[in-house]
């Protein structure tokens, strides 16, 4: 029997890709897959899963996640012997670019002032911060990460990096180790949260890691909301009006609306969910490439990139 | 008789420089300067000239202006064997700070976002732009331009530049010679204002530019309103709405609530001319030092650096 890969990326289909694909295994589209598909398939490309698909695949050996982070599978209905990949680093450009576009609007006020420009009023009351010479925490390297530390240092930013396991960062001028969250944000202008959302980050930023950073300072987040604590970072944003959270990420991620309290506060900016592929073809077509590309890994034999722990979710 | 150096930059006054100073010069605070000070001032430092102590100033031969821009001076009340200097590159950071922030909260959609956030809508309606491979025309390879092309082209970007006198520029894949603005925009995605402005910029960037840009393009403005011929810009805004303006500077410099008619249009976002040294004492400090430092220089009967050629302004 010829090997089975499902492929669920909507209407997205590289050619080129896909025949090379086809030269060790039969490629079908998801939408098109019987149920004996379902019960041959060795591999499994999507951005979500379906219980229910699930317990059909007993062939399963290898689950290719779409997304960068994947905080949103239901870990418990994965049997332990398929090897699951995250698609970290497939669509890092333009979530760093995010990143930074948040980091700068926040430093230098536009949002702020573009609405009271907008409203008649060009007077000046607060004053805008210069990024070149202050410091950066970023929260987790990888490739998201890493993009915004080689941003922030050409832009002239001190750049300190936090990590569990550590290697060699050339943008990045100190490396602080998990779980010292407060001391690499202490005295911080800004942080850029770039972690996977785990058992080892939910809840990372706390009231007291927050405290540490300075009281004007700017906390950007691309990553997912529970890795800040929603209470905690109220409770600070309102004692401290000079600090900003700009953020692209929510707690409530099957709702935004829900957490329209922290939209609301005024020193918060925020996008809805927006930083990833969204709305751009460009992107998704680069992420399902990047995907694609490890399953061919994965086909050949050769080692897949981006393995998950499964410890690290349960 | 000693020579006196007039210093009008408010409380400024950094003690170690103006030792420096005062070995060749005798430095005065401008507030306090007697009719006789007037009399004798060889060099003057300020932002502003007035008319009537200019009239006085029978000794003056040095001007050292602490904005970047000339373009506000009146020349027809200074003598033509006084020598001018822009303070150039002195602000170069923060300008350029605040151009990569417009050009990634336009990019980004980050002021539309966040007003609907704030709304309490978090849809998504529009997509937003990857930076990276796109392509970026400085308009002006001064310090502010310079800088420009550095953080973009660290970003990824195609970095076009457009100036008068070509050097070579490390950071710039193509260099267009003025008058040719429309060939430097051609198919760019975005395009940075940096250029100062005189006879020969004024109205430079007009609907012919605009048009021969990308109909989703950004402009952004850290320069001088009147590079832009409003009206034209008015009527491509109208008739392009994925096209995006940002702004930090403005046609009516007296009253820039003059300008609301731009800042009011929906593919305008906008600052109310911030991008400098305003409201941070740390950058107009260095300010002031860049110039003390080219006062230093043509006290020492060195060459001072920013020499206007009067002729570009009259």
């Amino acid at each position: 029997m010829r090997r089975k890969v499902l492929v669920n990326a909507g209407e997205e289909w590289p050619d080129d890709l896909i025949a090379e694909l086809s030269e060790h295994a039969e490629v079908i589209k998801y939408g098109t897959a019987t149920v004996e598909d379902l019960r041959d398939a060795e591999v499994l490309v999507t951005f979500y899963l379906s219980p229910d698909d699930l317990k059909l695949m007993h062939n399963l050996k290898f689950i290719q996640v779409l997304s960068a982070g994947v905080d949103h599978l239901n870990w418990s209905v994965i049997p332990e012997d398929v090897m699951v990949c995250t698609n970290a680093g497939s669509n890092a450009e333009p979530v760093a670019e995010h990143a930074m576009a948040l980091l700068l609007a926040s430093a230098k006020r536009i949002a702020f002032y573009n609405s009271r420009c907008k409203s008649g009023d060009f007077s000046r009351p607060v004053r805008t911060a210069l990024l070149k010479g202050s410091t950066l925490t970023v929260l987790g390297l990888g490739p998201i990460g890493l993009k915004v530390a080689e941003h922030a240092k050409s832009m002239g930013m001190k750049v300190r990096g936090y990590v569990r396991r550590p290697k060699s960062y050339p943008s990045v001028d100190e490396v602080f180790l998990h779980p010292d969250v407060a001391g690499a944000l202490r005295g911080a202008d800004a942080c850029v949260v770039a972690l996977p959302l785990n058992k080892h980050t939910r809840g990372l930023v706390d009231y007291e890691a927050l405290s540490s950073m300075k009281r004007n300072g700017i906390l950007v987040n691309v990553a997912r909301g529970p890795i800040v604590v929603k209470e905690d970072l109220m409770r600070f944003l309102n004692e401290n009006p000079d600090f900003v959270y700009a953020t692209d990420v929510w707690w409530n991620t099957q709702d935004l609306s829900k957490d329209w309290d922290v939209a609301l506060l005024p020193n918060v900016i925020s996008t809805p969910w927006v930083a990833g592929a969204f709305g751009n073809p460009a992107v998704f077509g680069e992420m399902v490439r990047f995907a694609l590309l490890n399953v061919l890994r994965y086909l050949r034999g050769e080692e897949a990139l981006n393995r998950v722990d499964r410890s690290d979710y349960l």
